[in-house]
């Protein structure tokens, strides 16, 4: 794949000393997605449903405590590498009732510079070269080149999409095949990646196929990577299940959250792990090298956040309005004729575009063409209908692309004015493109 | 070396799956040096001048700047990978006249998390296993696992202290050898790396001593990372020199700068790079999927601040202030006849210890004991004196930790009031333990 267009935006040129060749891997140069998608290549009014960023405020109450911190002098200078202690100790608070025991603020909690820096670090603290990370595809796409760049090798394992007579499929209704998962398993296999609720499916695994999962995590003696960063963004009442709360799990698995997805702040760049000091400590001696620590005026607001989220009601507010907003958008692909997978958790929706049908001389840029057809799909709805999206193809890897391309990914973390008004356009400009 | 305190707080435990060879090297679980003389480890009114962080404020107008984009949408989300464009340009603004270029923002400047994490994705980007790094030592002791962590083998070349008859030396006087240099760079060699104004020294490298490395940079086909972060720190008119704007050398050379040196506020971990395309797109390839993206309110705080700081005088400011505080400890110094190398940059001092004899039954606790004497003497002076330092020794390889040993750095980076504070204890106490 050619390198992605903002590393080449004035054209290639011969470095005098090479690269790595750990950038030749793990996707690290390709023209990503979200370069492809970029608002900038895309026309100006067309309303961003691609990535996942909210366009609105986190909350007043949050904020302010961020500009409260602005004003001390040990909230403006480094924190301990394990985060800052307010943080540390909300986050104990929050999580002791949630992994069922008395969380170990020294040991047990490690803050780290978003959510996926703390997942490089566990990679950088556990991969072996040659060492083999399993994850279910579609999959996040930064967890590929962190684990080539610590010298892993990413297997994949697909999740499989709703049976095509199911009418109304949720997210749930995409499965696990566990004999596939056994059967990716070889001796160099160090760690599996759960991802719940999921993106970009939004699919919030059953607590009998996280059992499926740890029994194999046991058998096996496998490390598990969960990344429940939408956490407390699930619907419909659906339990949010922990794989670090089944039995034997907790020794091997770490636990990844994230300040941006729970207050609407992706720009703060403030995650955190939970996990055993066997996993945590290793992992701590990772971060502290990597970025020594994260920033502390916004730990300090992360933190104001936690302690107040709860007796605010914040949470469930959180989740009434994220009802909401996917509900304009899954009217409008009811009214088309659509089919959609529900999704439980997360703020992403991923829909059937196999009816759209675009016009065959549709001028599609070389970006676009030879990739998979939902590619071309996503193009043509986000500069013909002027709503963007993501192609699924992307979180797939080549042999699997097949599964993906018939769906693109929209994201909800928009206010409702904007989504209503890409609900709008859907309605009144795409009809004529689908083929029932 | 056994592992940090602040790793094994709770006792070690067995790992059920092992943490990655790659921490046993470059000192990634040693004890270091900010764990044993860390506030919390000495007595509670001991005045800390060991680490290098400000007990002041970040200037008013810069802190207001953040509160101020912490009102707006899109500074409390993501920033692209390569940084906000305000600050981009800001950083164009002020760096293009000190490098003699028009900067381009798209590909020759990097906004990174913290200076550390942009050292760390230069080394990402460009180590293969085994290339070999060349560091000056005394070091910045996150070299070294940052290096290794990446496959790369650090090698040292030391920096030889004033010879014993200068009377009133300067850091300036301590000298690199480039023949020692030279006979250092082997076929693995891939990196030198530069440090200028230097910590712990505070030696700002002279022209000729920089056309020195990049003659043999040149020669040998090397890259040169030129950590800079105390640039807006020199003293008594002393020059910074930029071995990226010598001849020939602007290919070849990444510089690294950090907001939080400049700003005091050394908690909101924004840095940058500034180089040629051919070696910031590799790292920005790299730093993509090590931390995604820098924390956006305070990418946008350091904007104001590098965009008002001329106008408003503040560096020259700033400098004076430093320079008031580096007399408060040279006085005391001076007082009590120990030798010190005037530092010209930074915010350390380098004191000669050699004289300072502390009582033979003197109870050091075990980190301490075993290891080179200024670890016992910065201990000494803590515990007894009431004020805390750094040993020298832990900046060099094993093998020349002897040329340390005679060390012990002192911060300057504190208010006058705690200085003042801090000369009067020693004023006072440690007289007695001196031997002329």
């Amino acid at each position: 794949m050619a390198a992605p267009s903002y590393l080449l935006k004035n054209g290639p040129r011969d470095a005098l000393v090479p690269f790595s060749s750990r950038l030749k891997e793990g996707r690290a140069l390709a023209e990503d997605v979200w370069s492809i998608y970029n608002v900038a290549n895309l026309p100006a009014d067309c309303i961003n449903l691609g990535q996942g960023y909210m366009n609105f405020l986190p909350p007043k109450w949050v904020t302010e405590a961020a500009s409260k911190a602005l004003l001390g002098v040990t909230e403006n200078h480094y924190s301990h590498p394990k985060g800052r202690m307010r943080l540390r100790q909300a986050l104990k608070s929050m999580y002791s009732p949630l992994f069922n025991r008395d969380l170990d603020v020294e040991s047990e909690i490690l803050v780290t510079s978003g959510a996926n820096e703390g997942q490089y670090s566990v990679f950088t603290a556990f991969l072996e070269q040659g060492d083999e990370v399993i994850m279910f595809e579609p999959f996040f796409d930064q967890y590929l080149p962190s684990i080539t760049f610590n010298g892993g090798t990413p297997v994949y394992v697909p999740l499989h999409p709703p049976k095509a007579d199911v009418k109304k499929p949720t997210s749930n209704q995409w499965t696990i095949d566990l004999a596939e998962l056994r059967a990716a398993i070889t001796p160099r296999t160090k760690m599996i990646i759960v991802n719940t609720p999921h993106n970009p499916v939004g699919k919030v695994f059953s607590r009998q196929e996280l059992e499926g999962i740890a029994a194999l995590a046991e058998e096996f003696n496998l490390l598990v990577m969960s990344d429940e960063v939408y956490e407390t963004l699930t619907f419909d009442g659906e339990e949010h299940v922990r794989i670090a709360t089944l039995p034997g799990m907790w020794d091997r698995t770490v636990t990844v959250g994230s300040a941006g997805k729970q207050f609407a702040a992706t720009g703060w760049r403030v995650g955190w792990l939970i996990g055993p000091a066997s996993i945590i400590r290793p992992t701590l001696a990772a971060t502290t090298r990597i970025v020594f620590c994260t920033n502390s005026p916004l730990q300090e607001a992360a933190a104001a956040g936690i302690e107040e989220a709860e007796k605010r009601g914040y949470y469930a507010q959180q989740r009434t309005e994220y009802t909401e907003r996917r509900k304009i958008l899954t009217d409008v692909f009811d009214a088309l004729g659509l089919t959609y997978s529900l999704p439980l958790g997360s703020y992403f929706i991923l829909v059937d575009i196999r009816k759209v049908q675009f016009p065959d001389d549709f001028p599609f840029p070389p970006s676009v063409l030879g990739r998979a057809r939902d590619f071309r799909v996503a193009w043509f709805i986000a500069t013909e209908i002027g709503v963007s999206s993501i192609p699924v193809s992307e979180f797939y890897c080549e042999e699997h692309a097949s599964i993906g391309e018939a769906f693109i990914r929209f994201s909800f973390c928009k206010d409702h004015e904007t989504l209503h008004r890409a609900a709008e356009r859907l309605q009144q400009k795409l009809k004529k493109y689908i083929v029932q």
